[in-house]
C-alpha cells in the first residue's frame, strides 16, 4: 500500500476514460465535434455524471449548467478546492482540450477513494459550461457568469447561428440546474490543460507551471481608401487600401518580431475588402488584429506601434484609418499559493517543469477573479490544438494528473487515510473499462 | 436648314431621354438599380422600344434578348451600321454607364429623321442584354452570345444568387425574341460610353477616340501557411500567410508602379483568410488579382512579376503558393476604319480629342470579333463609375452624340436628304418631354 507521498493516479484508467469520452461526437478524422449544449454535450455531461456518482460524489448543476461533483472534506464547511475544466469542443476540435482537465480531476478523486485518502477541505470536480464559445459567444461563458463577469440574462440570450438561444438549448438538454450560480467561496481552482502551443515540447519539459495568462487586445483595423475601377484608373490616381495594408503589415510584423520578441504575438485572423469585387479597387479593407503580451505595459506599446505603422502607411497614399477596440483582456496573474502548490507537486513527482504564461483564455481566467487559481500545462504534439489532429501521449496525461493530485492535496489539506478505505485494499477496482 | 456637315443632335432632347430612363430603377442616392432581365430592365426595354417605334424604327429581339431598332438604308441589303450599348446597370450603378450609348444612338436616328437624312447602309440601334454581369455572370453576355464567344445554352443556364436562370428571367419579362442570334454581317459597330476613368477629364479633352481595350488577366492567388493559435504560438514558429501577403503586396505595388508605369494596372479586389477566426493564424489567404496593360507582352511580364514577388515572400517564411488563372482577355485593337471615322468626326465637330485605350470590358470587345468596331468616350466627373455618384454634363453627352452621329454617317455612307423629310421643317418636334 502506497504512502501519501508515493500516491499516483492510475494512468491507464484515466486514458480509458479519455478514450470513452472522445467517442461522444467523434469525427472521422479522429477529433471531436461536441458543441456546447448540443446533444453530444448532453451525452458527455451524462457520462461525467455517471462516473462521478459511481465514485460516490454528489453532483449539482447551477442555473447556467455548470456541473460540480463534490467529495466531502473532514471539515466540510471549508470552501472547496475545485478542479475543473470543460467538456465542450470546437466544431472540429481535439480530444484533450477540456476533457483532460475534467477527467484527470475525476481520476484524482478516484485515486483518493481507492487509497482511502480524505482531505480537510471538500474537493469538487467542475465541468464549466461553454468554454469554447464556438456555438454561443462569448467563450468561457459558464465560468464568466459564475464569477460575475458576465450577466446571466445576457448569457441566456446568446444565440447560435440558427437562432437557438442558450436558454432554449440548456432546457432542451435538461441541464439548467437548481443550484445558485456562484456567490459562494472557493478555496482554490486548479485546471489541468494541454498547452496548445509548442513551448514545453520544444524545451523537453513535461509540466508547465502556469503563472498567469498573457494580456490580449482585439481590434478591427479599418483602412479607408477610395473605390475605383480596376481598369481605367491609373495607379497614381488610386487611394488603394490594399496597398496601404501591405505596407502596414510589413512594418508591423518587423517591429513585433524584433522590438517585442520573444513574447509579443500579432495575428490578423480575418481579412475583408469592400465591395469585394474582382475588378474594383476596394474602398476599404477591414482586418481583425489580435495582440498579446505577458506585460500590460508592453501591450500598450504594441497598440501604439499598431497605430504608428498604420498611420505611416496611410500617410504615404492619403488613406484614412480607424482602429476599433473589440475586446481587452488584461494580463492575469495566478495566485502565488496555487503556483507554489503546482510547482511543488511537479518537483515532488520528479517531472521536468518550467514556468509558463498561458497564451489563450481559460475558465481559470474567470475563477481567478473570485478564488486563488492555478493551472498546469502538459505538452501537446507540435503545439497543435483546436484541430482534430490534437494529440498527447498517455504518459503526458498521467503526469499532468499526478501534478493535479499533489497540488490539490496541498491546497485541500489533510491527506490522512480515512476510516473507511476498503477500496485501498483493491488497487484496481475496475473503474470504467 | 442645316447642311449635313453642320448637322448636330438635339442635346436637350437627349438629356431628357437620359433623365426619363434614369427614373426606372432610380435609387435615393441618385443612381440606378436596374439589373439585367429584372422588372426594371423590362420597363427600360419597353421604353426604348416605344421611343424606337415612335421614330418609325422596326424593333427585333433575338433569342438572348438583344434588341435591334432598325432604320432602313437606301441600299438596305448592305450590312447595318450598329450603334449600341446597354440599358442594364450595376446594383448601385450610375445613370450613364450604358444608357448614354443607347439613347445617343436613338438621338442620332432622331436627328436623321428630323433632318431627312438617309444613309446608304441601314442603321440599327442596339441594346445588348446583360452587359454588367452583376446579376448573371459573365458580363457582356448578350454581345458574347451574338459574336459566338459564349455558348447560348451556357448563357441561358447562368443563374442569379437566388437560383433564377437567365432562361427563366428572360421569359418572365417576355424578352426572348424570335430573331436568330448573330450569324449576320454587321457593317460596323460603334459605341459611345463614359470613360469610367479620369484621363479625359485630367487632360481637359471632350472626346476619347478609343483605339482598343487593354488586356486583362484575372487570377486567384492562394498563399498557404499553417493554422496556429494566436496566443500560444511564438512568432518564429508561425508560417503566417498574412505576413507573406504583406511582403508580396509591397514588392508587387513597387514594381508595377515603376517598371510598368504608366499603363500597368494592379488590383486586389477580394481578400479572404481561412478559417477567418479572430484568434487563429490563418492557414491560407486568397486574394483576387486583376492585372491590365495595353500590350500583351507587358502582361506576360507582369504575370511573371506576380510569380516572382510571391515566391520571394513565401520563401522568406516557408509558405507555399498557387496562382490560379481565372480569365484572360487579350488586348483588343479596334478597326482602323472605325477609329478614323471617330477621330474624323471629333475633328469635324471641333472637339478636343485624344486617343485612348479602354480600361474596362465593353460589348464592343465582343462585336470586334465579328465586325469593324470603334468606341467613343466622353469624360465623367472624377472618373467615378459603377457608383451612384457617376456624373456627366449635358454638354458632354451632346458632344459624344455628335461624334457618334458623324462617325455613323461616315461609315453608313450617304447622308443625302431623302424624299420625305417633313420633320426637317420642324426642328423641335416634341420628342419625349
Amino acid at each position: 500500500m502506497a504512502s501519501v507521498p508515493d500516491l499516483r493516479v492510475d494512468g491507464g484508467r484515466l486514458w480509458r476514460r479519455l478514450e470513452e469520452m472522445a467517442r461522444i461526437g467523434a469525427t472521422p478524422a479522429g477529433g471531436v465535434h461536441r458543441l456546447a449544449l448540443s446533444e453530444e454535450d448532453r451525452r458527455a455531461r451524462d457520462l461525467f455524471g455517471e462516473w462521478a456518482a459511481s465514485l460516490g460524489l454528489s453532483v449539482s448543476v447551477d442555473g447556467i449548467g455548470n456541473m460540480f461533483a463534490r467529495r466531502a472534506g473532514t471539515d466540510d464547511a471549508r470552501p472547496p478546492v475545485v478542479l475543473g475544466s470543460h467538456l465542450d469542443s470546437q466544431p472540429t476540435g481535439g480530444r484533450f482540450d477540456g476533457p483532460l482537465g475534467v477527467l484527470a480531476a475525476l481520476e484524482v478523486v478516484h485515486t483518493f477513494e481507492e487509497h482511502g485518502i480524505v482531505t480537510t477541505s471538500p474537493i469538487e470536480v467542475a465541468n464549466w459550461t461553454n468554454e469554447e464559445g464556438a456555438r454561443f459567444p462569448p467563450a468561457m461563458m459558464g465560468s464568466g457568469v459564475f464569477s460575475g463577469r458576465f450577466d446571466l440574462a445576457d448569457a441566456l440570450r446568446a444565440a447560435d447561428p440558427s437562432g437557438v438561444t442558450v436558454a432554449r438549448a440548456i432546457d432542451r438538454i435538461g441541464y439548467r440546474g437548481a443550484a445558485p450560480i456562484g456567490g459562494r467561496r472557493l478555496g482554490a481552482h486548479l485546471e489541468l490543460h494541454i498547452e496548445q502551443g509548442p513551448i514545453l515540447e520544444d524545451a523537453g519539459h513535461e509540466i508547465g507551471v502556469v503563472t498567469g495568462v498573457q494580456g490580449t487586445r482585439w481590434f478591427d483595423l479599418v483602412i479607408i481608401g477610395e473605390e475605383a475601377h480596376a481598369g481605367p484608373t491609373p495607379m497614381p490616381r488610386r487611394t488603394d487600401p490594399v496597398a496601404v495594408l501591405g505596407r502596414a503589415l510589413v512594418g508591423l510584423y518587423r517591429r513585433v518580431e524584433t522590438e517585442f520578441a520573444p513574447h509579443g504575438r500579432l495575428t490578423f485572423g480575418v481579412l475583408t475588402a469592400t465591395p469585394a469585387s474582382r475588378n474594383t479597387v476596394p474602398g476599404r479593407v477591414r482586418v481583425s488584429v489580435d495582440i498579446r503580451h505577458p506585460e500590460d505595459e508592453a501591450l500598450d506599446d504594441m497598440e501604439a506601434c499598431l497605430e504608428q505603422e498604420t498611420e505611416r502607411a496611410c500617410a504615404e497614399r492619403g488613406a484614412e484609418w480607424r482602429l476599433d477596440s473589440v475586446w481587452r483582456s488584461p494580463t492575469v496573474r495566478f495566485s502565488d499559493r496555487c503556483i507554489a502548490a503546482v510547482r511543488g507537486a511537479a518537483e515532488h513527482c520528479g517531472y521536468r517543469w518550467m514556468p509558463l504564461m498561458a497564451g489563450a483564455g481559460h475558465d481559470s481566467v474567470h475563477t481567478n477573479d473570485v478564488a486563488p487559481t492555478g493551472m498546469i500545462f502538459v505538452p501537446c504534439e507540435g503545439g497543435v490544438s483546436h484541430n482534430e489532429a490534437e494529440r498527447i501521449t498517455p504518459r503526458q496525461a498521467e503526469a499532468g494528473a499526478n501534478v493535479l493530485l499533489h497540488a490539490a492535496l496541498n491546497l485541500a489539506g489533510g491527506g490522512s487515510r480515512g476510516p473507511v478505505s476498503c477500496s485501498a485494499t483493491n488497487p484496481s477496482p475496475g473503474g470504467p473499462a
